[in-house]
């Protein structure tokens, strides 16, 4: 039951891809991560995941189109939606994720990218 | 698969203690509210319940003392742990919540300010 500051959790880890668990609320996790570039094309069979812009542009790519999400914007991709996280310019963006502790880094895919857990910070 | 902007969902409604639903993850919701001055002294027994401060600064007051939450900070409230959501001088304070969709509005307590659902916005 104590205040979490967002941004001082974001100032202690700087590494790409690499998701930190902040919270738990029941079965679900806010995690936070920092991403760059492009990730991998996946998708979670049995979870929604929602992801709310901290800092920075997400372009969060569906296979017919692409959804542009700034800073104070959230999106929930729905279970079973092929999706890819991405940012331009080599712009290094913050993201905060609500979702379900069993849903996996990277979905229906292994990657290299893949994490299998996310330490709490 | 909509991007949502959390600051003008907030424009679209005005009174307080009277919270929206923005987005659905699983079986938790996105909600948003205005509150101002003192809420209810409840508890929610099954569910745990996050707060993130959008705007202002919330006073969560449990039992044996009060948690500040600024702007960009969450405070999770667990099961059964009675709070009371306020803010200080005559402050409207933004709030997300996240939480499940059976997560009453005052728990264990019925009040006037009780609502039995959210508007989705």
């Amino acid at each position: 039951m104590k205040t979490i500051n967002i941004k001082q959790k974001l100032e202690s880890f700087s590494d790409h891809w690499h998701p930190r668990q902040i919270a738990s609320v029941d079965d679900m996790q806010v995690i936070l991560a920092k991403i760059k570039g492009e990730f991998v094309w996946h998708a979670h069979e049995e979870e929604d995941e929602l992801f709310q812009v901290i800092r920075g542009t997400l372009y969060m790519k569906f296979r017919d189109r692409t959804e542009v999400v700034r800073e104070g914007e959230i999106i929930v991709v729905p279970k079973g939606v092929e999706h890819c996280p991405a940012t331009k310019n080599d712009e290094e963006v913050h993201l905060l994720l609500f979702e379900k502790k069993s849903t996996s880094h990277t979905g229906n895919v292994e990657h290299e990218l893949s994490r299998s857990s996310y330490p709490k910070i």
